[in-house]
């Protein structure tokens, strides 16, 4: 299929590639606003890929010449961000798969933007997605489909617990590695600190299993290290700051319904994603080591991007696809 | 929603009293072959209910009192054994989920009854859809699922083995409990041994991932006694059967791509759930313990009735729908 990819950072570029090695893509457009690579051609921007596709800079221009080809955007976290962006997309007619954090389920946070971008996909016929692995998979969708097993569910619990180690820079210095307790604390005041979209999950796992999400808590506490930590970008000294500790609660009334902890450090000592369902039957599910992150929320952008025009228009979630999950009835 | 049940065994009685639970669905009709429970209420017939909904014999006067009403029907394993009532059931515009086996994926052994049902179904707009936890769910679609992350898949393995010495006595006789090898044997070699469904599974990740299934491997051996088992309706010395392990190989050319293993046994070691994709990356799944096996059925096929009005009209399969999952392009 022909797809066209907004955002040649890092995900964008490994995006590019894995369609390329996966076979049944072909990029046909490629828009970045480093004008640095404008004019260039994906074959030299990106390691390994034949097209000779221009990235070009005017997001217009790219559209008009592919009328209703889908979008894949791999830019910002935050809504706001990235709304010229997916309204320009939209208005053109295409339909958009999004690694926008914040866009996995906009509408508690941002009930006016949302309205706004699903009445516009619904007059133009197309659908919108955000997804991803965290939010959009490891700790809300796989999570909701694990329930379709459950006739009586009382509670979700996920946990989230990834080594950064060997991770890329930006996510070492996201985590706050270095950092003095105090200094972590002050960023997390200001939510500088933290994981952008675990709120999302917590929105999204509510939505799909029909309870109201009255209240959210939400704390991120900074992980230790007890020894000297040299990694390729950093070194932590006992005491300072090696990593989060990120959790979410959502309650129904007084009643905790899902709890999300999202545990990411230089060094983590049972790397994992679990699940565990309180309910009739309880179930636990574990997949040692984790999910990792950045191929993986490349991965399920290319599987959405491959079914989004099969989903009804509108602004959609992961929580809103016609899967099996439990659901409690009114 | 409104939903009309077509056969109350164990299964269809369950369905019934886990709807009630959950709430936001309303059985408005009900179908059995069975005389004694004609004309009787489900309140009479399905413990802990309180609906007054009829049980008929008459499939067609109970669809012309609800036209368009999504059904659930829970007969049979084996497609032929279904044909007259999916056709009816089609033909009078019901969208239908079922729990029978071979529906789960039945265009490789049943060309010409799939094309037929397919065909039916699109001419009167409905979808129809066999489901359950398996096939449909434990060995198939959740390992699809979880291939969203994988961007270079090689094969797929999947471990179910399930203890059955608290299940009911149909799935203890099922599995060969108290036969001698010989007698197991015999029963293999005329296919009345072994898990109806496991092959679809195959087929149905094929499906999914892209890969063509060109040759099926399929193995069944006894699981025997090491020493005494007593279980509420079988007593197995050692030696004999308790149980079996039925295996399923799916190549594409000389490439192994799926392999299927599930144990059923009085006895297990290690019960439980497993996933392993070799790829890029890899990756292990475990559900210690594993999904229980009938109320699992039950409440997949209840998620997906809830959306089966969403699927496009035809012969669907769990394969078919619109989630994220790893696909070979050509």
């Amino acid at each position: 299929m022909d797809v066209m990819v907004v955002g040649l950072g890092p995900i964008g570029q490994r995006a590019i590639q894995h369609m390329h090695r996966m076979g049944g893509f072909r990029v046909v457009g490629a828009v970045d606003i480093n004008p640095e690579l404008a004019g260039r051609s994906l074959r030299e921007v990106v390691k390994g890929v034949p097209w000779d596709t221009p990235v070009q800079q005017d997001l217009e221009a790219v559209l008009s010449a592919h009328p209703g080809t889908p979008v894949l955007v791999y830019t910002r976290s935050h809504l706001p961000e990235v709304m010229d962006t997916l309204t320009t997309l939209i208005q053109h007619g295409h339909p958009v798969v999004s690694t926008t954090e914040e866009l996995a389920d906009p509408w508690t946070r941002y009930p006016r933007e949302s309205r706004q971008l699903d009445e516009l996909a619904r007059a133009k016929g197309v659908a919108v997605l955000g997804t991803g692995v965290n939010p959009g998979f490891a700790m809300d969708f796989l999570p909701g489909i694990l329930t379709a097993v459950v006739h009586e569910l009382e509670h979700i619990a996920v946990y989230r617990h990834q080594e950064a180690f060997h991770r890329r820079y930006p996510l070492q210095k996201k985590i706050g590695s270095g950092l003095t307790v105090a200094e972590f604390e002050e960023k997390w005041a200001r939510r500088e600190m933290g994981h952008v979209g675990l709120v999302e999950s917590a929105y999204l796992l509510g939505r799909m299993m029909g309870w109201k999400v009255d209240r959210i808590e939400e704390d991120c506490r900074p992980v230790l290290a007890e020894e000297d930590i040299q990694t390729a970008y950093f070194h932590v000294r006992p005491g300072q700051v090696q990593g989060i500790l990120h959790t979410v609660r959502a309650y129904e009334g007084d009643r905790e319904r899902v709890y999300l902890e999202l545990q990411m450090a230089l060094r983590v000592p049972d790397p994992r994603d679990e699940v565990v369902l309180k309910g009739e039957p309880p179930l636990r599910m574990v997949i040692p080591g984790g999910i990792p992150g950045d191929p993986a929320t490349v991965n399920i952008s290319l599987g959405m991007i491959r079914v989004i025009q099969e989903l009804p228009p509108g602004l959609r979630t992961m929580g809103d696809l016609p899967v099996p999950h439990y659901r409690r009835g009114s």
